[in-house]
């Protein structure tokens, strides 16, 4: 007989998952916990400022680490993460949330407890809508396989998972035998997938998909992989690898997949934006006569708010959840499985240099001027890097800073043990041209797009990433809603570099729409580090301020918070962002 | 016809109700709406530094005005308020939340557009779960009727709403005849009153109960009135007054009814809070023959935490939503008329000296040594105030600050134009023992105990009551969740006067269980008004120096921030939190 108390094996089954940290603030409900968590000397507690912040750290954590978990009290906790817990579900972050709760037995006659909202299962029907799947501990008889079956459900589905722990359960025994449930310890589950009879149909739809799909992309002239968030999401980065090097195919990331694969890699040809990014990749991708979208959410910032340019007749589209060749839909097939097969199967391994077939001939250049009408795909990143070089080789003494040259100075700076995270507009839009150099070592909301995500992110990072170090890019807007973390930051010994875009308010609205609203009141942001009595911050206002600091950073302070105050003019914007404007202008008018 | 767009028409409904502020943080979606509040000149838009700070603040101000708006963005804006909504549910403040969706055209073919969730409605099925009524304005012929149901719902339950406006409806035309729904100028609608048949049987069952009731009353020895929230929240201070007068009753208030009725009535007996508050408030009470209980919820926090010691068979308990005198309950009989009736029933008028009836002859007292054995309720009140005043009195120099001294201190600080607002923890229950002049001066969120409240409640308050200068108490731990909207205070100048309890960390859950994870990092407080450029910072060690800094605040800074960091021992607390966190520490252990 088992005689591990509930709380005791929750822990237990997140050490085998991998989860070294617990992000969350205490209350009294789930003060029991804590202590369990304390005790373990497996989980370490990262207690944050308030839930918010928790929840967004983590959230990147589940991003970077591959599974994460959030830990709150009842409702006056768990209704303040609903916002961070709705962006993990819309982006695919696997996050755990853990919420304590009254006692099953002081539930009873519906007394009005504190924290109470209206009825007690308030609490797990709203987070019903923004998880995939949800429990409520009730029985410590059947708790072990509640927990496992959730547990289960975020590996399969990538999405966060709701499990309310009661007070007087979490230590409860669970007086069962040991279980090894075979779904911890297996790869991925097969969603919908049962009996033997229906694996061997999804076996045959999976046989017949890859094969059109073959057909289609052996038979193309200009074959090109969108590589999506899920590539991500689901550890399919190496066989994307693979996909890529045993045919020469070039790919392309989208902006919420940013750095999905290394951007120095040669075949990588750029951020697929739609109308925001260059427009020589937005030409290649357009042009393609093969579109292989692997795990990419069709989402409208993703491709630039603009009507989809995708046309279902070029295409292989391939999700966890859906896939279709062309206009044929195939039921259960999955990315995962669809991959696997696809490298398995009999694709022709292209010529890198001078194949007709890989040649851009495509009729949309006449009006541009840096676009020859007959390069290859590899020239596509030469020329995005050699732009980037020579803007970053002039700068200028006493010049004003603008978001523009932020990017572009910034660039350099980047090395294999950075992860860039950035948050809702410019930060995002403008970072999209930085080069990446590891693999998913940049984050960013870029679906869902909550304001707030950053700083927090910075925490959650680094703890699961220990020897990299986060450069932050956050609006002033965003940074006056969760930028506080710093003091978390602080506490656990963290060194990111933040820098604050400073342009006095809300940025990305002024050009759609302006007013008094979009006004903020400027802090003395470089003097936050006195508050906290840790760290270092700066005041930028020219390039060569921004160009010392960011050496500074590096050579003086490596080993401590960095908070660069970066103040821009009110109306400068980057080409991206003042694209996406426009654009989004035009649907609030 | 009405030419009038649908946001115009919404404006000015909630001008008529008397809404003059709407508080927020602006976002694409909700863009168009926030240009039309702007352009109308009627209602002032007050943007927070994060919505968790507008949607409290918003709270603050429905509970001070009468109603309240918050107006938010879709998902990233609504989802990071339900926290804030469901304290406003639970605590029936009359809070009106708009949120700006999608357009209604661009949601076909339901693609995924930025801030979605899962499902176009997954915004409003979560607010369903913490507002009384809900409505997406998705046709603009209905739509001036859908909005008047919503605002006589809220006017009706005293609880939270949801109204979701999308992006292209915002500005369509409503083309219809201008109506003037009578719900809006009339009174208190009655919950589930339908037809004249129906109003009939009420107004037998309204008699039948009142005779009870006063029969009950007049034959009591000891009768006592303990008024709850509602008694605020549906405007019936005068009748409860009228009541009291007229009867010459005695009244105590709960935890989150505080202030209900002026702290310095004759007939003011206290706040009762069972084993928390005064030991003669609640004998006094616990051995009443008669309780009426007007609008009280029966709260854990508003009973000290104790099974609830009110006995049935003795009291008369009536609220928005139910009525029971003694065993018998009535149907659809509620607050607001029974209390109409009951004024004008038959009822006995006390003596209010010297009459044997009104006199405590209780046995409770023989192991206590500050009561005597036959008092009159009016000397409980006394005997408060006089202990306070000896306290006050007793002032030493260079004597470390305690958080029982700061409430001594702060009593005689308090003027008629002094709204206290409390966090949750020792904030609230230090308070308890302040005297608060007038009526509903005293806000807090006694029963959902969020914390983070009160330093965006002051700036709701403070905008709702203009010539009232809030003080705060709040600690540590509440103040780095939410205290940055000091940010919003400078923005609109405002002159509260934040008490930041600071004892490093989670001082309400140490005496419950301790461990790292209730440690916070501390901040130089003080230095916090250097970051936003406004108000004054004050560190304070001793009762020497906390005297003098109320005063400099009066004097010098009274139209200022005032930010007190007021360093307190790590394991201080008042005694009324000792002795709520040992009951609340026996259910977590």
């Amino acid at each position: 007989m088992n005689e591990q108390k509930v709380g005791n094996y929750l822990i237990q089954r997140l050490y085998d998952l991998g989860v070294r940290h617990v992000f969350g603030v205490p209350g009294d409900y789930v003060l029991g916990f804590y202590q369990q968590l304390e005790q373990s000397k497996r989980l370490k507690v990262i207690n944050a400022c308030d839930e918010q912040g928790a929840g967004f750290a983590a959230d990147a954590y589940a991003r970077v680490n591959g599974i994460g978990v959030l830990c709150v009290t009842y409702c006056v906790g768990g209704l303040k993460v609903v916002n961070a817990v709705a962006e993990a579900f819309a982006e695919k972050s696997p996050l755990i949330v853990i919420s304590g709760a009254p006692g099953i037995k002081e539930r009873r006659k519906n007394p009005l407890l504190h924290h109470k909202v209206k009825d007690f299962d308030t609490q797990q029907r709203i987070f019903e809508n923004i998880t995939i799947d949800s429990v409520l501990l009730d029985d410590p008889r059947r708790a072990a396989e509640d927990i496992d079956r959730v547990l289960s459900s975020v590996r399969s589905y990538k999405r966060p998972v709701y499990i309310e722990l009661p007070r007087d359960i979490v230590s409860s025994s669970m007086d069962i035998e040991p279980t090894t449930p075979s779904v911890l310890h297996s790869g991925t589950a097969v969603p919908g997938g049962g009996g033997e009879d229906e694996r061997n149909q999804i076996d045959i739809a999976l046989q017949e998909a890859v094969s059109e799909a073959t057909k289609l992309i052996n038979s193309s002239k200009q074959p090109v992989i969108i590589a999506g968030v899920e590539i991500h999401r689901f550890g399919l980065q190496d066989k994307l690898l693979h996909l890529v090097n045993k045919t020469n195919i070039p790919v392309a990331s989208t902006v919420l997949s940013k750095s999905v694969i290394s951007e120095d890699h040669a075949l990588y040809i750029g951020v697929y934006e739609g109308a925001m990014g260059y427009q020589s990749v937005r030409e290649y991708v357009e042009t393609s006569d093969c579109l292989i979208l692997l795990g990419a959410l069709m989402t409208d910032i993703n491709f630039g708010i603009s009507p989809t340019p995708i046309e279902q007749s070029k295409s292989i589209y391939v999700t966890s959840e859906k896939l279709s060749v062309k206009h044929h839909d195939f039921e259960n097939v999955l990315l995962q499985d669809f991959l696997n097969y696809l490298i398995e199967s009999n694709l022709t391994k292209r010529n890198l240099l001078n194949t007709g077939k890989l040649d851009y001939t495509g009729g949309y250049n006449n009006n541009r001027n840096n676009i020859n009408s007959n390069y290859r795909y590899a020239n596509l990143r030469n020329e995005q890097k050699q732009q980037q070089k020579q803007q970053y080789s002039s700068t200028k003494k006493n010049q004003k800073i603008t978001v523009k040259r932020v990017f572009e100075l910034l660039n350099s700076f980047i090395t294999e043990n950075t992860i860039v995270i950035a948050d809702v507009g410019d930060s995002l839009f403008g970072s999209l041209d930085l080069t990446i150099h590891g693999q998913t070592d940049f984050l960013s909301p870029a679906y869902y797009c909550s304001m707030g995500f950053a700083v927090p992110a910075a925490i959650g990072s680094q703890l699961a990433k220990p020897n990299h170090r986060p450069i932050v890019l956050v609006g002033d807007g965003a940074f006056q809603m969760t930028g506080m973390e710093i003091s978390t930051i602080a506490r656990f010994n963290l060194t990111p570099i933040i820098i604050i875009l400073n342009n006095n308010g809300y940025g990305t609205e002024r050009p759609m729409l302006d007013g008094p609203f979009n006004d903020i009141l400027n802090w003395n942001y470089s003097k936050i580090t006195d508050i906290i009595g840790y760290g270092k911050g700066f005041v930028i206002e020219t390039e060569n301020q921004f160009e010392k600091c960011l050496f500074a950073t590096d050579k003086i302070y490596s080993n401590d918070l960095c908070v660069l105050d970066v103040r821009l003019d009110r109306n400068d914007r980057s080409p991206a962002l003042q694209r996406l404007t426009d654009l989004l202008g035009k649907k609030v008018k």
